[in-house]
This record gives structure tokens, sequence and C-alpha cells, in this order.
């Protein structure tokens, strides 16, 4: 469930989509509309592939915004205005399985460690570089989510005190630089553009202009100023980046790696952290959230 | 074990201290000395309580450096010139009991978890303001330290890009602004002063000089960034901080925690991490050494 698609798979439990649907979410519309919107979706997800509810086990979730798995609930999606929204309780009156319910960055970091580029680490930070800087970790086999449900927050973690303003209303924070908007922001400043895309200043850096090389020298210093932080504090098996700005590949992780190798804490140690690209692109959340029954644990 | 003075105690189960000593480490030695030093104090300590061996159930280290648990070896300790020692198996000669081995900062915050500031919470993230800025967490009873065991350094997450150079070779390092070193650093700088300690600064500010003032907002804006950096990754159900400089209590909690209330991420959720002074002073490390087997994962 995103602000502008509603998108639904049958998964299957090797992480493989087997069919799938995409719906417009509706527009300022209630909860229990959304909700609608949502079952209609998963259903025809289903008759898509030629399944039925009869053929399939449980129903993953994936929320923006702040979630509440226990009780079934969304806590908070401010661009939705929802509060203690009990989705869990609304779809269960069409999706009789079932229903876990996640955060859609935690689910993207599951769905890469469980069948994309952290199927074969135990522990993972996933990054997504889009509108915003999010991030999950799935660390020895379960979601890292803190005591009230909404640690994992890298694009909130400044790295520029007294810096940019962030749109959480913190200065500094990783997203005001490193998220695909802060980018096309810098491109449009820096080489005098009206219109700019994620990929304009990495092409213009190509063709040699001076100015786009410049914009994309900043934007990697602070993204892997942000790497490095994760690091030190997690040391995790994985670092994977995702999100349209990710789709780079050796463009921005090679000179991310140099700047890791230098100052990661434990550069000394004969076992680093290793950085690569997500592997599941925008499929990473919905396989991820169809994937939540093997990684919960019990409540 | 420290790079000054070696400290050995008798815990009871309950983390209660009950008999001590310190050794003075010793200079340029050996590890087999340092290790027959270790022994020595861990023997007199069990004298100074009028104990045997055999009123013990194991032994626990907390160790700076990186450590390895499971293979009983400190990996790295630069300032003592170790790589890859085998404490474990050095000090099993004189102590034949099981042995457990951790970070000392790690250490530091499980004792405050288990017995001390934390010991209601489930999960906590100690820092340490001392001559560097060290840390640990204890997340839902296990001490958590990444895949190689390099883990959890705050003082090594960056939160002024290219900024101070720290000591570890990156720039703009938390340890660079809110270590007890950079806050002397500072008062000495900015008030003109041959001496200072880290109260120094603190006390000048409370009568009254704007200069000293200055020199505690700028460290308390720095430390502030730094926490609220930990909270929005791990949303810790407590923060503690410990070392030399938290013993200002409230003059460094109070506006520290006005910044957190306006920063953390989960600000409008109604569970939130609390930040407190640590409650075990500088007997945290060595209380969390031997409750180490109480929180240990078989390997």
């Amino acid at each position: 469930m995103g602000g502008t698609n509603i998108a639904a798979a049958v998964v299957d439990p090797c992480g493989s989509v087997q069919s799938r649907v995409s719906l417009p979410t509706p527009r300022g519309a209630s909860a229990q509309a959304v909700a609608s919107a949502m079952s209609r979706a998963a259903l025809d997800a289903l008759n898509a592939g030629g399944y039925t509810l009869s053929d399939i086990e449980s129903v993953g979730v994936g929320s923006p915004g702040t979630v509440d798995p226990a009780q079934g609930l969304i806590r908070r999606w401010y661009k939705m205005g929802f509060e203690n929204v009990p989705i869990t309780a609304l779809l269960a009156r069409t999706l009789p399985k079932p229903i876990f319910l996640e955060n859609d960055a935690n689910c993207a970091a599951l769905g890469e460690y469980a069948a994309g580029a952290g199927r074969d680490v135990r522990s993972l930070v996933a990054i997504t570089l889009g509108t915003g800087v999010g991030g999950g970790a799935v660390l020895d086999g379960s979601i890292y989510t803190g005591f009230n449900h909404a640690g994992m927050e890298p694009g909130h973690m400044a790295v520029a005190h007294g810096g940019r303003l962030c749109a959480c209303g913190r200065r500094g924070c990783l997203e005001a630089y490193a998220s695909a908007s802060a980018l096309i922001t810098r491109a449009k400043e820096v080489l005098g553009l009206e219109q700019a895309d994620g990929k304009t200043a990495f092409l213009e850096a190509e063709h040699g202009n001076p100015l786009a090389a410049q914009v994309v020298e900043e934007y990697i210093s602070y993204l892997a100023c942000g790497i490095v932080n994760l690091v030190n504090l997690f040391q995790p098996e994985l670092v994977c980046l995702g999100g349209g700005v990710a789709q780079q590949g050796e463009r921005l992780l090679t000179p991310i790696r140099e700047i890791l190798n230098r100052e990661n804490y434990a550069r000394g140690l004969p076992q680093r952290t290793r950085l690569v690209q997500a592997a599941l692109g925008t499929d990473a959340g919905i396989i991820g959230a169809a994937l939540l029954p093997f990684y919960t644990k019990p409540q």
C-alpha cells in the first residue's frame, strides 16, 4: 500500500511473484475505503493468476508510516491522515486469512533478506533512495524495529549538524542530502536547470560537465557518510541500496565502497560489511510483506 | 581490564560487588604479563572478601578494543599493541572456571541493563562520555555486536560531515565533539585557559561566564544530535549516559531531553525513549562482565 498505488501479488514461499495487480489509491478517502481497495486488489491478484482464497496461507500488508503489528494498527500515516487505523480488522472481513502487518521499508528490507541481495547473509541493513531515504534492518532473522516499532529511520539520522532543513523538522538529516529529491534539487540549483530527474546529474557528469560531477561527488560524499555511520553502529553482514538512485549501480557503489573501506571502524578486521545494490527493485516490499509469517516472532 | 588499571571484583548474581581490588596495568608488557596481572587481581579480589575459587561460578572479562568472545580472543587493542591475543586461554591456567569475554563498553551497557538504570527495561543504549565516546546496546536481553563483533561505536558516527578530525581518521565523529576530551579542548580554546577538566566549562557557565555557557551549549547541541540519531535508529526503551561528563546530571540531561522531544522521529507516539543518567558509575563494566553468563547465547 502506497500513497499513489496499491499493489497486490500472489507470492510463493520462495519469494517469487506468481500474479499481480496494481490499483490507484483512493484519493482523500476514508481508511474504510482504502481497505476496500486493498481487498479488491488482493482478490484481483488471485483472479489474475487463476487462484482462489483457498490457495493462499496468509496475507501480508506493507504500510507507510508507523505501524503496530501486534494490534494490527496503522498508528500514524501523515500523508493519508491515518491515525490508529485498525487495518487488519478492516481487511479481515473480505480476506479471512491470518493477516500480517509491517512498515513498508521493513518489508522491503525483509524481501531483500529473504529472497534478494541478502539471501545468503544473517544480517542486513537495506536503504532505499527515493523521495525520502528509507531503511530497514533484518538482524539474525528478525526485522529490527525498536520497542515502539518506529526504529530504523536512517533518513532521519543527522550527518550535518545545523545543516539543511529536513521535512521532519530536524536539520542535517541524511534524507536532506541523499534522497533522490535532494539530488534533483541540487542538480537544478547547480546546473541552472528548470527540469531534472534523479539521473540528470549522473548523466551530465558522464558527459563531462564539471558542475554535474560536483553535484554527484557531493551526493556520494553525504550518502557514504550515512552508510559508514550505519556500518559503525550495526556492523551488518550486508548493506544494500535500493530505490531509483541505486540504479546507477557501480557508478554509485564503487566510490562509496572506497570511503567505507577507509572509514569503517572495523576496517582492520577480516570480516567487513559488504555493500551491494538491492536485487528485487520495487518488488522487494511486496515480496517481504508476503514472507512476513516466516520472520515474525509469536507475540 | 583497562590501559591504566586492572580492576577485579567478586560480584553476586544480583550484580552487587562483594569485594574488589585494583592493580596498575603493566606498562609495555606482553599479553602474557597482562594476563598474569589479571589473574592476580582476580585471586586478590577473592582473598579480599574471604572467598576461594570454589565460591565462584565463572569469570567475566571486559576488554577494550575488538574482541571475539567465541574464540576467546582480543582481536585488536591498539593502545597495548595487542593483536589476536588468546586472553581466555592465558587466564584459564590460573582461573579454572568458565571464562566469558566481552568488549568493555558492551559490559558497561550490560551492567546498566541487568543491575542499573535499565533493570526494568527490555532494550537500552548506553553511552559513555569519557576520553572517547563509547557505547553498547542490549536489545531484548542480548548485547548487540554486529556480525563481526565490532558494532555499536556511536563515538564514530559522524554528526558533522567534513567537521573536526577524529582519532579514528574520519571527520565529524560524535567523539570529536561529545567526549570529555573534546569538551576540555574547547574549554581551553574558548576560555583561554592553560588547565581545564571536564567540569570547568559547566562550573564557569554556572558562575555566569557567557563564553563558558557557549562551550556548554555547543557541547550539548552535538551530543543531543548524536543521541537523537541513536533514538531514530534504535528506538530503545532507554538511553543512559555514563562517564565523567554524565555526572553533570540534570544540567546535561534536561536540555538534551528538550532537543530529543522536538527531534525524535517517534515524538508523536505514546511510547518514547527515556533518557537518564547511568546508575552504576565506573562499576558498570565490572558488574556487566560478571553477569555475562546470564546474557550470552550458546555459541
